[in-house]
This record gives C-alpha cells, sequence and structure tokens, in this order.
C-alpha cells in the first residue's frame, strides 16, 4: 500500500512553533518516525509540506494516480479551504485527517473543518503520535 | 495502567442498529477486542455501557480513584450533556473521546461535541477499530 | 398488531398537571382508554410511563423485538434528547408521534422536535384524545 | 355541524405530484372520501381548493358565517403566509392543520408553520389518510 | 392631487375582526371618512381593498399614470411581498405607510416592513384615526 | 390637555445637522409652531430638548404628575436607552413616538425602537411636519 | 421542442421601471425578440406573464402536459414564493432560471432564490439579452 | 413550613470537585449546614441529591405533596433540562434557583437557565453560603 | 466595613412603579431598612441613587477609595452599560448584583447583564427582601 | 475583442471528477471549443488555468493592461476569496460569472459567492456549455 | 490649527486602571505630553474628559464651531452610544479614534465600534502612545 | 533594529487601483517613504509584497530569525486567512498592522480582522501615510 502524508501551512515550523501547544519535536523528525512506522505497518509512506494551498491541491491531483490513501493535517486550511476540499473529493482512496492539537478545545474559528466531510476518519489532540496512530487507523482500514 | 471504556445511550444495540453506519459488530464483541488488544498494551481494561446519563456520570466518578485514563463513546449524549462534560472535569486522569462514525460527516446537531473541549485527544470515523486505535493513542500518552 | 405507547416525563401527572393546558383526565385513565380502543381497532396495546431517558431508550430497544409500532408522547424530552431520536432509528417499526397541547403554538424551546424527523407522523393539540387519534392513525397504517 | 376542507396550492395535482411523497390518489378522490366520511360522523363537509392566497382568504372570511371548523392543508402557504394566518385569527371556530407528508422532516423552510399557532390541532405525515384523521379529531372536538 | 388608499388582505373584515386590536368600525365607514377629510385637504382620494397581492400589484401600476400619492395599509403583506415594494418602486409618487395596530408591539414577524424602505413617511397605531393623519400627513407633503 | 415634547440628543441641533436629512429649520423654531399648533388644538404644550439620558428619564418621571400625555423624539436614545424605555412604562398617559427621518429606510443599528413597544402609535418620515401630526394625532386619542 | 417563457410580477412594467436597472426596452419587445430567436433555434416559445402568484403556479402546472421546458423570471416571487418552488417540482422538463439584473449584487433579501434549488440553470445580469442567452442555454440542453 | 433542598449532577463531587470554583467543604457538610439554618428559621428541611434527571423530576412530582418550597441547585441540568423546568411548573410551592459559582461569568453554554423562568428568586455566586441565603430568601417569603 | 448601595434609573420611582413588578414600597423606605440591617451585620452602608450613568460611573471610581464593597441594582443599564462595567473592574472591593425581580423571567432584553461577569455574586427576584439578602450575603463574604 | 478565461482551482481535472457533477469532457477540450466558438464571434480568447489563488490574482492584473472582458470560473475560491474580489475590482472590463453545476442547489457554503457582487452577470448549471453561452453573454455585452 | 482631544468613561482612571493593560501614567500626565506634541507640530490642542455621554455630545456640539479636528478616545461609549455617533456626524473636521489597548484582542462587546464609521482613522493598541501619534496622523492630514 | 514591512495581495497595484479609495501613489513610492522614513528612526527597514498567501506565510517564518518587527498590511488576507494568522503567532517581535482604508467604514466582510488577534497594534485610514505612523508607531514600541 502506498499512502501521502501532507502538512499544511506552518506545521514546518514545528519545534519552533507554540511548544506548549505543539511540542519540540520537529516536522522532520515526525516525518522520519512515520516512514519507518509505515515501513513497519508495511505501508509505503512518502512525505509532503506546503504553505502553498494550490501546491497542496495539486499533491492531491497528482495522488490521485500514485496512493491509495492520504493522511493529512492541513493545519489553517482545514477551516478555510473549500478548494482543499474539493481536491479532496476528486481523490478516490481512503483519507485520514489529523490535528496534533484538540482543535475543538481552541478558538471556535478552529471549530469548522472542511476535510472532515470528505475525511474517512479523524484524529486530533495527541500531539506528534497522532501521526502514528493516524498509520494504524489506516492500516487497519486495509485489511 | 488501568482504564475505564464507557460507551453511552445506544451502543448496547450495536450489531442490530443500522448496519451501513455502526457494522455488524456486537457491542460484547468490541468489549473483548479492547479488553484482549488493552492486555497487549500492558493496559487493566474494564468495560461500561449505560443508557442512563446519571449512571454514566456516577461511573466517571467512581473512575476518579480507581483509573487513570476514560475512553469514551458518549454516543448521542455527546451532543447534549452538559452533565458528563462537567463530571469528566472532575476526573484528573487521561480522556480519549471516541466515535465510530465520522459524526462530523452527519446531522448538523451532531458537529457539537461537550466531551471535546474536555477530551485528551479524540478519534472518529475508523468503525469498531477505533476503539483499539483509542487504546493505542492512550497507550502512547502514558509514555 | 402489537403496539406500544410510551409517555414520557412529567406526564405521570396528568390530572395534577397545569389543567388548563393537560385537561383533568389522569394519565391512568387515558392509558385505559387507549387500551380500549385499540382493542376495539384488533390493537394490543400496552403502556409505558417514564421520567427517565435512559429507561425510555431501553424500552425502544426491547420494543424492536415485540412491536410493531411506537406511540409516544416523549414530552420534554421531544426537544431535548439526541439518545431517543437515535433509539428510534433503531427500532423498525411504524411510530406515532403524540402532544396533547399544540406545541407549535408555546414557547419556542419547543418547537424544535428529535422526535419528528424519525416518526412516521405527528399529532397535537386535541388534547387527551390525541392518543385515541393516533390509534386510528396506526390502524390506518397498517392496512 | 358544518365544516370547510381548504387545500392550498399544488394540491390539485394529488396524483401526478411526485409519488413517493404524496401517493397516487387525485385530490377528487380525497375529498369523495372525506366528504363520506364525514357523513358518518354527521359532520356536512364542504371542499375547497385553490393555488390563490387572496381566494383562500375570502374563503376563510365567509366561512365565518356558514362553518364551525375549518380544516386545512395551506400547503406552501403554511410556510410563507401571514395573510392566511391573519384570516384564520378572525375565524372564530375550530382550525385543524393538515399536512399529508412529516414536513418537519424535510427542508428546514417546511419547519415553520404560520397555521399552527391559530390551529386548534395539527396533524401532518399520515399520507391522505391524514383527512380523515383530521375529521375524526374535529369530531371529538365538537363533543 | 390625486391619491390612491389601497387597504390589503383581510382589512375588508374590519369591524368582525379582533375588536380589541382593529375596533368596530367598518372598512366602509372608514373610507368613507377618509375621502370626505381627503376632500376638505383638496384631495381627490380614491380607495382600494384587496386580498390579492397581484391585485394590488397591478393597482399600482396603474396608479403611476393617475395618482401623485399612494397611502397603503398592505395588511399582513407588509411583511412578506417583495413584489408590492418593487411594485411601489416603480410607482414615482409619495408613498404614505399606515398600520392601524403598534406593529412593532406585536409578534416579531410583524416587525420587519417591505413597505418602510419605499415609504416617504409611516404612521401606525392611532387605530382608524391613522388614515386621516396620513391623509394630513400627505396633504402637508404636498406643500 | 397637557403634554410634553421631549427631544433626545443632537436635535438641538436640527437646521445644523445633515440638512438633507433633517431640513434646515431650527429645534427652536419647531418647538414654537408645536405650541401654537397645539394651542389651536386646545393642548397646553412644553417642550424640552436635552442630550443626557439622566436628564430625559428624570423628566418623564416628573411628568407623571403633570402631564396626560408625552410626544417623544428620543433620537439616537430610541435604539438603545432600556431606561428611557423603562421610564414610559411607569408614566401612564398616552405616549406618541416620533422620527424625523424614515429611520426603518437607514442603517440596520436604527431599526430597534425601544420606544415602540411602550407607544401608543408612531410617526416618522415627515421632517418636521411629522411633529405637528404627533400633535393632531394626540388630540384626536384624547376624545 | 416546446417551451413557455414565464415573467413574474412587475415585469409588465419592463419599460417603464427603473431604467437604470432594466433598460427601456418594453417586456412585449423581449417576448418577440425571443418567439423569433426561438424560432431560430427550432423552439416554438409561448410567453406568459403575470402579477398573481396563483396564476404562475396553474400556468405551471398545465405546462406539464405542453411544454418540454420553462423559462421563468419569477421576479420577487423568486425570493419568497414556498408554492411556485413546489410547482415547478411537479413538473418534469428543464426549467431555466432567469433575472435581467444581476440579483447578487443588490439587497441581501434577494439573494435567496426558491427557484434555485429546481432549475436546471441560471442566468442573471445581462439585461433583456438574459432571455435569448437562456433560448440559447435551453437549445443546447437539448442537443 | 416544609421545604426541600435539591442537589443535581455531579454536586455530590463537593469538596473533590475544582476546589478553585466550589470550594472544599463537601455536599455533606453543606447539607448539615443548611438543615441547622433552616432549624433556627422555624423551616424543616430535607435534602436530596441525584445524578439522574428522572429521579430529581419524580422527587419535585412528590413535593407537590410534602412541601411549601423547593431550593435547587440543579447543577449542568440548569442549562438542558426542559424536563424538570415542567415538573417545577407542576409544582405549587415557592421554588429558589442556586448556584455556587457565578454562572453568568462563565462559559457561555451555562449562561441559559431552564429553571429561571420558573424560578421565584435566583441566588449566584456566593460559594457554599449561597444555600444558607437561599434558606434566609424562602423565610422571607414567608412572611 | 464599609459599603455603599448604587441604584440606577428608575429605582427612586419605586413604590410609584409597577406595583404588581416592584411592590409599593418606596426605594427611601428600601434604603433606610438596609442600613439599619447593615448596620446589625456591622456594616456602614452609604446610599445613592441615580438616573445618570456618568454619576454612577464617578462615584464606583470614588468607592475605590472609601468602600470596601458595593451592592448595585443597576436597573435597565445593568442591560447596556459596558461603561458601568468598566468602572466595576476598577473597583477593588466585593460587588453584589441585586435585581428586585426575576429579569430572567422577563422580555429577551433584560437577560444579558453586563454587570454579572465583574460581579461576586448576584441575587434576584425576591422583591425588596433582595437588598436584606444582599447585605447579609456580603456579612458572610467578609468572614 | 480580447477576453481571457480563467479557471480555477480542480478544474484542471475536469473529466477525471466526480463525472455525474462535471461530465467526462476534459479543461483542455473545453477550452479548445472556447477559443474556437470565441472566433467564431469575433473574440481573441486566451485560457488560463490555475489552482493557486496568487497567480489568479497577478493574471487579472496583467488583464487590465491587454483584455477587455475576463470570464472566470473561479472554482472553490469563489466562496472563499475577498482577494480575487479586490482583484477583479481594479479590473475595468467585462466580467462574467461561470459554474458548470448549479451552485445554489448544493452545499449552502457554495452559496455565497465573492464574484458575484462585482460581476456584470452570471451563468450556471448547464455544464460545460456554461462556457459557449458565456462567451455569447460577453458577444452581447459589446454590442 | 485647532484641535480637541475627547476621553470617555474611566479614563480619567488612568494610572489607577487595570495597569497591565493601561499602564500607570495617568490621564493628566497624557493630557500634557499631548499638548505639548501638538504644540510642536503646531496644533493648538484642548482636552477634556467626561463620564456622561451628553457632555461629550454636547462638547462634540460646541467643536463644530472651534475646531478643526477631533480625537477622540470613547471608552466604552465606543461600543454603544448611537448618540455620540451622530454627534460625530454633524461635526465636520477630521475625526481620529483612539484606544489605548487593541480592543479587537479583547471580549467580543468591544469588537463592535459605533466611532469607526464616522471616524476619517482609527489607531489602537499603543497604549498612551497611541495619542501621540494620533495627533502624528491627524498633523498629515492637515498638509 | 530591523523591521519588515509585508504587503498582501493587489497592493502591488497600488495607484492603479480604485484611486477615490487607495490614493495614486504607486507600492514602490510608498516603499521608498517608508525606507527613507525608518533609516531616520534608525530602524533598518526591508520590504516585501506578495499577492501568495503561501509565500507570505514562508516570509513571516524567516522573519523570525531576523527581524525585530513586522509592520503587514495583508489587504483581503486579513479577513480571511487563519494560516497567516497561525505564522504571526510563531513570530516573537513586535507585529503591528495596517490598513490605508478605514476597513471598519466599508462591506462587513471587511470588519473582521485574523490579524488584530496577534497584532501589538493597529493603524487604518490615513491612506499611505498609515505606512509611515506605523514606523512611528514602532519606533516607540522600542523605546
Amino acid at each position: 500500500m502506498k499512502a501521502l502524508l501532507i502538512n499544511g501551512p506552518n506545521l514546518n515550523m514545528l519545534g519552533q512553533r507554540e511548544e506548549s501547544v505543539y511540542g519540540s519535536t520537529t516536522l522532520n523528525e515526525i516525518e522520519k518516525s512515520c516512514v519507518q512506522h509505515a515501513k513497519s505497518l508495511n505501508i509505503a509512506l512518502d512525505c509532503y509540506q506546503s504553505n502553498h494551498e494550490g501546491d497542496i491541491i495539486e499533491t492531491i491531483h497528482q495522488a490521485k494516480e500514485n496512493y491509495e490513501a492520504i493522511l493529512i493535517n492541513a493545519g489553517a486550511f482545514t477551516h478555510t479551504s473549500v478548494a482543499i476540499h474539493d481536491a479532496l473529493r476528486i481523490f478516490e482512496g481512503k483519507i485520514v485527517e489529523i490535528h496534533m492539537s484538540n482543535t475543538y478545545a481552541r478558538e471556535s474559528f478552529r471549530h469548522k473543518s472542511f476535510i472532515s466531510p470528505v475525511a474517512t476518519g479523524i484524529l486530533c489532540g495527541f500531539g506528534e503520535r497522532t501521526y502514528l496512530l493516524a498509520l494504524d487507523a489506516l492500516c487497519e482500514e486495509r485489511k
């Protein structure tokens, strides 16, 4: 199984960003753990991060051909991007929505997700481990 | 580590309830898988289900003494019970919120959760496997 | 045909409760009239009242096996209980919603019904006779 | 007792209109059944249908002199006509509101009724039989 | 100066309608007083009443040619008719909005007026005398 | 009959204030016309203007003893002052609400009036003549 | 192909109505252009205008038998008429919604359309040419 | 005078619950102080606590016969229970609403009370002493 | 302990104001009872009433130096005055909010209080006795 | 006349995207038809697609110099981009808004368009033909 | 150039008011700095503070004659006073709105300003320096 | 001190964009004035403009290392970009929000700012001079 992990805006700053909310691990470290964990689950995982809505949209378009699943932490775009919502509707594989923090316990403008209505499942609030759990979730879905 | 799995109203009907949404496994079977999986993660898991808001509240009160974590699928009470919200605020351990279906892709009255603001993390949409993932999530939290 | 009449919170107080709204007949008298009228329509009617949301939920669960129809005046739970809504969705027979008073002519918090979206039909505003009409309605449905 | 049955816009198309919602019986057939059933209840029933708000208003005005009760399925005017609401307030007899479909389980713009606040009682969701039940309801009111 | 008095739905029932709100004078009597009073103000007043939105619209269209002012009590159409609003926008003379009762002290659905944004001035709450005051107001406008 | 005319904030600036909306007559001139017109109607009229909510409240309190009617253009306080609303509720005579401009055709924050629910009647949009019409209206009320 | 063009309230006043918004062509001239243009597209077009909601409803009912398509500029009824919405749902052919002005750039009460949810397509803002474009659109639909 | 003190969900946890908000005194200690204080006011006070909405409803029903007053801290049910609201409407004695914390200074979902509209008076924000003040309040009511 | 009792707009009219809501005791009598009762509680109480928002603000400013507590019935300013809210935030002693009537059982514009978020505690609905209870409440706070 | 056709996010996926909504023609094919059709209308049409909001903004900036008209299907950006709205306000030529599907019959978050207030006209719901109709519309505008 | 600095309610308490928000400088000191700074910019600045809405309104009225600009920190009246909004509309010079704190980062009831729609420009969040910057801004406006 | 000036979408069009709102100076000219003015204040200012949300986000990320302050006019992104809000939260220096026009006096969708909650201070409405004032403001902050 081939899967793609997409991280949205500001997530490249992990480790340098509000540590109390997001922890001190960098995105690079998280991606490495994910690839490794994915391997142990027999999933070939590629990783992608962008702060550009358009690039994320196009990455999702291309994923249509090459991947059976997308794991996505769309960051702030979660709450504003109808365009990513539409891109994900075109994708035909599994979609897992990830948030490191518990977005439902934060500002009310973070309670609305345009990803959720097109996601298979959602995980949030477990910090960097949320990514690994998402892989586990995906893995189960495959069975 | 001792943890308590609480299932709320109508979840005793799993297996007999809208199969397309909830699958055909019974709650009893899910609880068995959970206990077994918990054991493998070195968690002693007890299971409890009730259709009574008051009983769930009191079970949470008692959990304060005996458990380090609560996993809770509060069913429909998720969306209406300020009282369970308050009970969970008294509990001092980890709280993991579980939903088998993707509640954010259903009726709008299911988009509001009174559990989320007091939860450590949330998982939803992975069917019966959501429970096992929640145990994994909890397990990671422990480390 | 077997049918179950469920009365929700405060309806046990009929006859002692705001007479100008609810009349002076007691629930017991209404239930007797209903059983008798049901008999004349060839319906075996059982009656149940509870002030406990959980008990009503479980009564609906059990009705799944034993009854082809539920007549329900959920009282105040009509406006607040997503859990009873969910329980009724599991029930596969006919569901008739009853209100003695015209709830749409009262406080705005009584205008929202969680029962209506899962009901076959609704009757309200005819006082204690609403129950008998509901049986007639049910009887017609059967044909 | 003299009663008047008023049917509002589009109800003349019954039998030719969304059969899954409204069934295949024509309005003429329904009116015939109603007159017959009314007779058996000792009610002299006249029937009127119009797609014109103004005509319905004037029919209600005239009913003031000649009828002791109005049965009304105001169709789409239910949700928009303050003028029919006002006309019904002038009428001094009983008013029974009828809907063949369960309007509370349809689009949200059908959840608001300007008829309900001035109705004695409401029946909805029992298809063409809703009319006959309304006559029964009225008949009971008379006693 | 030629002016047209338009009365909307249910106002033909004045004298027979909720006396405590609308008094016991009939529309005919009010129109007579108005014509007489208008005469004394040197205004040639014609009167028109209809329960039909379409007829009121067309009467306003025709008024464009023949009248310099419209006095209108649109009754319940005040709160719902964008079409009458549009018709009045085509009319180029003075427009005086009249309500016998204080609509702002009644149900909230009577607080919105589609007539007000296109009216020169508004009078409400003085019972049948509101009409005479409206003529006075119009008369002053003329100067 | 003794009546009191109360003008609220900024109305002392009439004649110097947005001429296109309020005309060029000063408040003093308006008050003079009003006293004169009142006299002709056999009403003894006193005039009062204040930009101070508290002073208007106390003037209304004192009016309770000395006047049978209040005519009030509360200016901007119309839309914000619950305290003037309460003061007017204590007054037992007639209350006529006046606005020179058509407030319902202006910004939405001018559509809410705290005076209207306690007013006998309302006049707006006839410029300075609105005051004279209000006296006429009051005069009729007296009969 | 037979098609029916329906124009709603106030559109008979075209040419005499707010020229800056609606231009100076009369409805009669527009209808003539439409019939001619339709002919060139091999469409037999009939034209109908009414200021009466009820007449429009009945015209739509009759269209069911005789026409394969309806082009409708419902004017102000667009924003208020659930009854026309319902009538159009009964019609089984193509439905094209037309507005001469860009209603979405005007008052907010013109942003809601009850026609749109039942329309095949919508055109607005091209003045009188919107009608001809609608015929082109319809023509394409036929292919 | 006989009075009943009802405490709702989670109040049995007083002393173990968010001390900064609710203090360290237990419910048992509060109830004892209340009984004692009541005695000194010549009130025979019984105390009841439940986490079950249904039990609270039935306790209120029974109070109808035996008590002249109810003091109620409905906890989280304050904000959600229409059923307790209805039960209190049946009770004919005095009703005093109590909150230890200032609910109006907390989350917005705690600003709505279904108890307040049926209460004689309300006290909140004085911690455990709120109960004693409520007894004083009741005592005064009796005179 | 020195405390200041502030009464807001219209409260000087007590005894002459809607007796059914506010009783027949005058403010002067209430203030006298309060001073006396305060004395018995060892509180030196000063009393102040104003219908002027600005005066109340300045009285609160001066209280900062001279009083350890403020008891305030801000009347209608409760619902509109952000400025009094701000003034009370500057005051560092105890603040007790008082309402003689149960404001939560009245018009919805009385349900919002700008005093509550800065108050220590709130009492409402016990008529003139509410003042005495507030003193008791304050007295307890002191301990 | 020179015109520019701008297609927004996800429209490059036409032909591979939800066929039931968007048909099977690719964007490339649509653009070809458009260029050809434009030629026949004597319009020199250039085509541009981007998934990047910033690129679309800059393309609109440059169009200011080179084109007399823009045809734009902004896809999901229609509903979220104030920045494209602002860019279009700078453009001085004609603007035609295009949607292949009837956006007003889909999710409510697609009912708001930031393009409409700055568009000359709008076409939606005619699938790929909507583009050709837009050219026709534009062509007429030119005359 | 002559300018007037107006400070609204509670600003006389600067230096004694929530130091973390407003700093420790007194209003008197701020006014002195402002006068001095204004002098250096060739502006004759007068200063005025009031806690009385009415006094601020009248000060603005008088400013019409004597000043070319108003700098105003209306404090809490910013969010509630339509009357000051109206007074400022009468003033014909420049108007600069000042807030020491960032009101948009505080409670939501501070996000609405009735001053902003009539202001030339707005400055907020720079503490006491905001006043000096406002003078600079004004100075530039003059050029 | 090193500071970065960021201008968002469409601001590169200054001088060519709605002159009545934004003046005729180009962005290049504004930036030059800013750099010069900054120099005189001993601030090393770099300037950056982009129409791409992603580029602005990344520029803010990089600013974290190299600048002590950001001045930002985010243009239309002000009202829609949660992602820029998040990026600014990561930046640890001073943040000054700039708008040339008074956004609070324009369309309501421009009243919401996602920049304000993370800004130190805000300036708007002084045209191109707003930038220079922002530098002054920043300069003061530094002291």
